[in-house]
């Protein structure tokens, strides 16, 4: 496997031609890639995630000295035997220009911003590190992975709803950070609280959260499957929660249409793991809610929506390609 | 003036480098303008509109002739005398890449697209021309006036209601040429038929045709002023529509700070001859909904606010830029 890390590609005097790491980093584990200049996957780790900021630097670092070892020899010719470059998926608030992270919840992270970025830089030794909203590394990798060229966004169905917007080949970011933000869009003046302090946001009835709010059943993390499962087998309790639900799902995605106009909408998030179930229910509500328009139709929002592959470090390959379109500084 | 089409310049032996000419062509008048090559105004002209392709065409290319004589000897030296390219900013559904209009209802297109372009490129001798929609030349002339560097979306509130976005120095067209289609988002399953084939479309509430609706009073292409003076003046009435518009149109300005995120947020179309009045109750609007949200009052959506100026041929300026950008066949 590292035999292809020969030949011209090959990390060059100043290590920057050479391997990149990407580290997804969730809140139960951290993937990690490290990919060869041509961009082919060499090296592959998962492990335990942690809580707080040190505990998480350390994890994410060890995850990168074990993809470095994986590499072995092939990395001893480059400055030091360091990747050129780590890139990172994190969830919260990300200032990808500073490096620093703040409100990742789920890895214990508070309200105040941290430099998660140089700290892990210096833990590396000074390896140059990109940080980058997870939402945002899974759009570049999905790019990378199913639509080579193409404007593309990624809707992430998870705890919140948010979605990674890439247009003419770079993230659109947005002026303050809010692009592709389509979860706190507040349409329900009566709707449910959001933890963002406005009500009836998109988030509180079309993530996966609202769908375990709305379905209560199949355990932790399970609720998604169970529901789809009992709505397949004519539940209609369950068909009408599925479709109230999707349908919501689908007001994302025609917001993303009639905003950014992708090519290519995508579901990922957890509740991506449905699978075929899911984007039939989104398409399903799409081509209802286009019915009665022909300009509906013809933007032919259902035919552009496609499932995130499972199974594949797409997040992982994103942030490894993050470094390298940001450049180390 | 027109020396100021001296210097180095001057149209080129293949014409590009030269004056530049662009048309904002509406349902009731033609805007024209001559660019010199560094971006200043050498001629402007305006005439009456015409209905049907061929009198569209025919009245085009008279505006272009009438600049073409204003720079008098000055174009001589270009080949046959002609501007380097004509750039058009017309309402209805464009085709830029073949240079087709269909829809323009306030100029008597029909649904079949027609070869716009084409045809008034013949008519002027072969020079180039580019066709675009008039919200989208709009967009590109605020950004050169207003924002030059800077992501812009320019909502226009018109009969329709629609956005142009410039995001990293390019339109933002979109997969479907649906970037910007913010009026056609449905929200409520209630509410008015769209003449898209939808109920509820943002455009139903927040357009110049919602609010004349609403407010029918002042006559004919009035009803906005009328409305803010009488609110301005304290009748509760007007308060009530003026408010209710205000908060659909800010959903709709919403809507673009959370999927494009551009720097500039700038309203136009026939309201915003209101002026401040209508930036202040939008502004508000935008403040009230933020007031609980942390998150969206960080966004500071009411403080990128603007309004587009009038009494500048803004669409023209943008049109011309628009031959520029896409550069000549």
């Amino acid at each position: 496997m590292t035999a292809l890390l020969t030949g011209p590609g090959r990390a060059g005097a100043d290590g920057r031609a050479g391997v990149r790491i990407g580290l997804d980093i969730g809140g139960t584990k951290i993937e990690g890639v490290a990919l060869g200049p041509g961009g082919a996957v060499l090296a592959r780790r998962r492990a335990r995630s942690a809580e707080g900021v040190r505990a998480v630097v350390e994890a994410a670092a060890a995850v990168v000295d074990a993809l470095t070892a994986d590499l072995g020899t092939d990395l001893t010719d480059a400055p030091a035997g360091r990747p050129a470059a780590v890139g990172v998926g994190i969830p919260g608030l990300v200032d990808p220009a500073a490096g620093t992270v703040g409100d990742a919840v789920n890895l214990g992270f508070g309200p105040d911003r941290v430099p998660f970025g140089p700290a892990l830089s210096a833990r590396l030794g000074g390896v140059p590190v990109t940080v980058e909203n997870d939402v945002n590394a899974t759009a570049l990798g999905a790019r990378e992975l199913l639509a080579p060229g193409a404007d593309l966004a990624l809707l992430s169905l998870g705890t919140g709803l948010a979605a990674g917007v890439v247009v003419g080949g770079a993230l659109l970011r947005g002026a303050r950070g809010a692009a592709g933000e389509v979860g706190h869009l507040a349409l329900d003046p009566r709707g449910l609280p959001c933890p963002c302090g406005q009500r009836g946001c998109l988030e509180t009835v079309a993530s996966g959260a609202a769908l375990r709010r709305a379905w209560p059943h199949g355990g932790e993390g399970r609720s998604a499957e169970h529901l789809f499962a009992a709505a397949g087998a004519g539940d209609p309790a369950a068909v009408a929660v599925r479709d109230a639900w999707a349908g919501a799902v689908a007001l994302a995605v025609r917001t993303l249409a009639l905003t950014c106009d992708p090519e290519h909408l995508v579901l990922g998030g957890g509740v991506a793991a449905v699978g075929e179930p899911l984007r039939e229910a989104v398409a399903a509500a799409l081509r209802a809610q286009a019915a009665g328009s022909r300009f509906l139709r013809g933007l032919a929002v259902d035919e552009r929506l496609t499932l995130l592959p499972t199974g594949t470090p797409v997040a992982a390959v994103g942030a490894a390609r993050l470094g390298e379109r940001t450049g180390a500084p």
